[in-house]
């Protein structure tokens, strides 16, 4: 593994070694192996974690600007990469520091690759009280990343009581967890989010994050923040993405339609105002995006005594580029075919990924709901209720 | 071959066939040979023939409403049956009786399935003057339903002089014709739209359509109007194929998200918001299409009474369906995963071939311009000026 | 009262009289008297009563279709006359034969004018019984039409018991009704849609509709139907109004902008653009209406034999017509001033009246509603329930 | 006149003041007096003038939060106290220090209140040259805040040779000058934004901003800047007022409708939705303002170093502002009444006031030209050419 001196570079010069496969690779679909070493190699892995546990000590802000520049490219590896570093933030804000530190220091030194497991809405995991622990035992869908890693992020229902999330931090290669390697979908075709089974698996308590446990503490309830923000970047990339193939298609290859009265695709003014509406879109995402990125590092930086009116702050400033990312690279991977033409349809260039990838992604939780978070705020000044997706 | 009592009824059982197999066949492309067998076999391909010819008899809205249902669930069976009846409408307008007519029959008597080589916008096939006709040669782009047709409609540029457009219909195992079988397309796979090569391809005087030639009179204007309104029926019937794909998910498997407060997801308030869209949507698509289907029958039966002012008023009403066809069924096709939810990106359901066979298609020629065209007659009263493409 | 010919011709005579003075009735509101004495004058008050009863014997299209005519210059005199057919119909629909005929030949002969009192979401009026009847007391908003009304259709809550809803036919001149004359609101100015008070009002029993009553029959429940239709024949005139003023205004005296490299407004593409989308819109919902208005004609005819099933579909056809209608009249109202510029802002000219007609009617009841309407029907199958909105 | 410790505080105060009185201000029309006599006395009219001749010493972006401010409860004094400051700096962008620091500090001492009579379109102004100047005779549109005011902005076509524009700083009573006080326009109503007659005024070498003279300089360049960006945040203000409107009357007027369901209307999903949009429209605009009179402030201050492409990302960053402020305000002051109902149209409240002063002023210059700018850049990367517009 290289240190990166500089990390954006470093991305870049994945980032230009990714495009040149990405189309095969979203046609193949299945585990990015050559791509996922790579990353390994780079130290990207470690981006967000503190210098004084070997990491590069970047900010949320850095971190999640290379989820939006892997993502320009293929976002695939840009959502496997940012979930790395969710994972990591997960055992940072849901376990004590005894816990999280030597994680933190095993994943800079041995390169453990995070993946996960916690689908909070797939209840099928239970969790049993045995001795020294607990044992997993169940199926678990939406598992991102958790083919080829090295720790799982896996998460199970307390089978004592109440039906209390359990979460935990787990080697990979634990027995009892296999990995159906079943994720076959449209979009995101490498990110491997497919199920996990679990036959007991043992699971022992100092592996449980329960101290101060998920969402226990306004701080701890910035991780679902932060993987929607992480989706906010994640789908601003692949806008971005798919505007710069348009781009380059109109200018290079596209030819005016016969009634334009122009020589090249260019100068045609509905072709323009398509640009034009491209642009105005992409900007409003990115000025929302880089302002919730900039609270999300200030929130962060607060710690436990984040106040619970900032976290809605944030979340209401997440929920806003949410939507409209959502919207803009939809609208954006749609209509880039009206700037390119019949053309441009050809199965070998795939232009289609831009949405199948969007569309795929853009579903995780429903943008109609969001919408009506921020309409609660907007006209009750009801602030978001703390939940795995709020 | 068996001569159908009900043709819609033989449609619906063709369809429901092809359903089962258009997943995998989206997958596959290249050409549904079993599926083209299956139209020959049940007249269908002889639907617009006027009886006196031994046809079916059927009025251009009834040959409509077949690419519709059709299209429902396979968009590209429905796209070499409506361009089997373009390129018969095709010589029945461009040609002289003494040619249409025995043409008609033989489609009749040898099931002749006929394929399309007549892009006009691609100009690269050349016709030079030879003894009794002309010899064609050059490449040509976009070439609908080529493959494992019997007979072609195929267009050159005349090299004497002003680069006057020659359409033929020969046999598409003439020497010197070569398909390519290049189409490999993100949308409408098994539409073989691919390339042909002519190489000093023979064509006799009595093959071309010379009298009253392309668009020569107001009557031979309609072959690019139902050109225009089989797409119109297509997108239609692609919509209402996503719609109801749609609506069995959301009734069948999709849950309710933990915020929605209902029991089921069919409830739920912004998917029942989604669906009154998507009805309103379909609806005006309806009205257009059957008010411009209905007209088209008109304008057919006045012959070459037809007056411009009335071939004008039947390509604004084609026009305005088309556009509304296109939105619709662009906005609904991506939509429909906001009502179906994450679990309906499985790659093995293939919901979005709808959206990519739509987003294909929609590009034969720009809807910008469709509207501009709109527009000049709704500022200016300039009626849409007769070509291959209004 | 002469009778006329032909309606259509009559209806265009007034229209064109109304239109030199809609600017400045839409400054001043109130009550258009001769306005109103002119359609008395015209006997198109008798528009939609059969002819054995001395009326002209319109269909319901027809009648619809001349709303649509006075909606396009004068969308308070257009309201007032479909509310006129409404009365009308709500007499016929709830009523005994040996009621509503002597109405309407008194209609006919008496010339008269009838008001609305009916606003069933306005439970203030209450009916207590006394010998013979009734007595209405109470307050009732929305009473389009009633000033300068000969006739009115009251509503009160009974008080003896469930609250059920009465209607009444009465003279408006009834002691102990006085009509506030309030209304003055931003659009439909001149419809005197304002308050009226009931004190101890006379009602006698015969002057009650209650055989069948209100929506008590598939029949009867046409009556909500044809309210809500005459909103769809409204909207669409007042939007077809707006695109001729903004056609009008950009042929003669719009300029081109410095920037479009034009010479008139009328070549720019972006205006194209406009009306090319003006054009679409307007033709969706003109296809919309007319299905609905020859759906109506249909369903009136079957009259006691209509079912459930084909009242189902009816109600959905003028619920997408609707939709459609408020949605294209709101936006062409609003863009109109994007292809006429700033100086088509000019008080005098008044454009913005589009606008504020449009967007004060189509708050009769929410179009977040009918699109629900419409869900379930598309999800569920769940036909509309009748209800005074559906 | 005080001097305003708090100028955030002082607006608020006249804002609050202007507030009470704006509904029946929008109804007459005219020079609202009064108001601009508070503004004059609030000393705000020095907001932008540098602490070194007097002034307030604010930021652009402190300045222009208050044309924000102001335009929430009133639009028409936001834009003639938007128009002063924009005034000042052109006076400070094309003329020479000896001319515009005097002028600077008699706005101070005299409480000089400047008027607009520059509109660079409307070339029916001459300036003839006489001794000592030149003569401005002709006609001028939209002169807003001409009247009532002290000095005025003034342009002429120089009629030597290439009809160069001249601009002159010049006294409103200086002899010669008639304004019209025609201004009647349906939104906008006290901006009076008429028309000057100019007979014979006399101008004064040095009352013409000939060095360095308009645009003739990156920097001088901000002037046409600043006039957009003085709309984007009028235009904010406007939505927000509208929105603020609208929250206050869904909370405590609006009422549910009967078939939500729902006890209050702030409960209903539908007025939800309705709510999250408005605030991830506004949102969307205010991050790209505030980041747009960020950058403004940025150029501002490098002065004659600014170079071409710092301005011409700046005109991009409020062109961009420009096209969301733009739609995202009429949408949401057309929408506002679904959220409110029926009842919000009554005439006193005047809430079509925000959609009828967005609609005129939004004329100023066409979106859709804004939005070809955009477009130009992202495909072509050519940036804005500057001129009055852009």
């Amino acid at each position: 593994m290289t240190t990166p001196n500089d990390p954006v570079q470093t991305a870049r010069r994945l980032a230009a070694d990714w495009a040149t496969t990405a189309v095969e690779r979203d046609v193949r679909g299945g585990t990015p192996k050559r791509e996922r070493d790579a990353l390994r190699d780079s130290g990207l892995l470690t981006l967000s974690i503190p210098r004084e546990f070997g990491g590069l000590g970047a900010s949320w802000s850095d971190t999640l600007n290379i989820v939006r520049e892997f993502a320009k490219v293929d976002s695939s590896m840009a959502h496997v990469f940012g979930f790395q570093h969710l994972m990591l933030a997960t055992v940072r804000l849901f376990s004590r520091p005894d816990q999280w530190q030597p994680w933190l220091e095993q994943t800079v030194r041995q390169r453990w690759f995070w993946g996960n497991a916690l689908n909070p809405l797939d209840t099928r995991t239970v969790a049993t009280r045995v001795d020294g622990g607990r044992e997993f035992t169940g199926m678990k869908s939406f598992c991102s990343g958790a083919s080829d890693s090295d720790r799982l992020i896996a998460s199970a229902l307390d089978d004592s009581g109440a039906g209390k999330l359990l979460i935990a931090a787990i080697p990979t290669d634990r027995a009892g967890i296999t990995l159906l390697n079943d994720w076959d979908n449209m979009g995101q075709r490498q990110t491997d989010s497919g199920s996990a089974r679990f036959e007991r698996v043992q699971v022992a308590d100092d592996e449980l994050l329960l101290d101060p446990g998920p969402l226990s503490t306004v701080f701890s309830g910035l991780r679902p923040l932060l993987a929607q923000l992480t989706f906010v970047n994640l789908f601003l990339g692949i806008a971005e993405g798919a505007f710069e193939q348009a781009q380059h298609y109109t200018t290079h290859e596209a030819r005016p339609w016969f009634k334009s009265e122009v020589d090249q695709a260019v100068d045609d003014p509905y072709v323009l105002a398509h640009y034009g509406e491209f642009w105005a879109g992409l900007e409003a995402v990115r000025a929302l995006a880089e302002r919730a990125n900039a609270l999300f590092d200030k929130a962060w930086n607060r710690g436990e005594q984040l106040r619970a009116e900032e976290r809605a702050t944030l979340a209401l400033a997440i929920g806003s580029a949410k939507v409209h990312a959502t919207r803009v690279g939809l609208d954006l991977s749609s209509r880039l075919f009206e700037v390119t033409g019949a053309r441009a349809t050809q199965a070998s260039r795939r232009f289609d990924r831009y949405w199948r990838n969007l569309r795929t992604q853009t579903l995780h939780d429903p943008v109609d709901y969001r919408i009506r978070e921020l309409g609660e705020w907007a006209l009750k000044q009801k602030p978001p209720t703390p939940s795995f997706y709020s």
